[in-house]
């Protein structure tokens, strides 16, 4: 059994998450965030890959101080637990993931050091799965046994490429901003190793001066 | 002076147009294929870049033969000119492209061999734009001198890039299918280096199973 997974992300409209460079830009818009705000809120956990953490830094916590009050009357956590896939340990320990604002799991391969695990244990929980890289459909076991019955994941590429690859993923919905960001190096969407997935889309819709798309696998 | 520039791509949801071997896919429906028919017809030039021509091996000819007896009534030739930005001249001799179905441009740099030149002149007029790349800007304009008023460019991603990045495009119109293809190698939408160019959406529609987003700049 595994937890209900829905990818959200943010795209140009050639599908970049970012530059070349890596560099954060400001692709979604207020109303898009406001809706990811909504989206995290009603998730049990939240998933990143260890690239989105080192090149965003991001918290990954419900913004809306309402939608967390809210949470908590529920008998929740005021945020959603964050999961980062990192099979080699390689989060840095003053990331913000790693903040007390929510509790975080990473996920590391057999191949991570030890003396890095026993670093970020200080901070977060580490659970191993997969002998190079994190065995995904294990962790969303894992996951599924620790109660998270709705994970959303937010990136990057590498992450969201496996994920859709093998299958895992049941729901996605993609923030297209009215730009282009180009370049041959650039992240996008679904990187990884090529492969061929055929969905269903559900929804169209326009949001600010761009537009989303959920689709169903 | 330089023609309307209309961009035309068909491309996954993550903004790929191939997979990471350059294998043709199916990304466009029938009803894309369509759509795509009548605006090559509404053309006076269809513009690619040589890795198209190299992977595709396309004819960029008009496949409705109603489309084409218009065009003739109207005082026009059967099918557009085709223009090709093929900066060394590598346009291979047997293309389609180099058929006798329409007229054909290749648009080459001063770094284009003399011989390969003259080997394609035979089947071809060439033209000669740009130190070691082929100026668009300057092609451009000698179209319009040839009397082409509208241009539509069908690709790929490193010419897109280019003209986009060049600000060279008036309109642009995407069909995504309903599919990811994903791949850190694979060609996209917009490839060569990364910039930013925002835009104005100024229609989604559905088209088949996916749907087709025309923008603005």
């Amino acid at each position: 059994m595994r937890p209900h997974v829905f990818v959200n992300v943010a795209a140009s409209l050639d599908g970049k998450i970012s530059d070349e460079n890596r560099r954060q830009l400001k692709i979604s818009c207020e109303e898009d965030l406001e809706v990811v705000d909504r989206l995290r809120a009603e998730s049990d956990a939240i998933m990143v890959g260890i690239g989105t953490v080192i090149a965003d830094d991001p918290r990954l916590t419900v913004k809306s101080a309402i939608l967390r009050e809210k949470r908590v009357k529920e008998g929740r956590e005021p945020n959603p637990l964050r999961v980062v896939v990192d099979s080699r340990c390689r989060v840095p320990l003053n990331s913000r993931i790693l903040n007390d604002e929510a509790r975080t799991l990473i996920a590391v391969s057999k191949l991570a050091p030890e003396d890095r695990i026993k670093d970020v244990q200080k901070l977060a929980e580490v659970v191993v799965f997969g002998e190079d890289r994190v065995d995904l459909s294990a962790l969303l076991d894992h996951l599924y046994e620790k109660g998270v019955r709705r994970l959303m994941v937010e990136g990057g590429g590498t992450l969201i490429s496996s994920l859709i690859s093998e299958d895992l993923v049941d729901k996605m919905r993609i923030y297209y901003g009215p730009l282009f960001i180009g370049g041959k190096n650039s992240p996008t969407i679904c990187d990884g190793n090529s492969f061929i997935r055929r969905c269903r889309i559900e929804k169209i819709e326009r949001v600010g001066e761009g537009f989303a798309v959920t689709v169903r696998f």
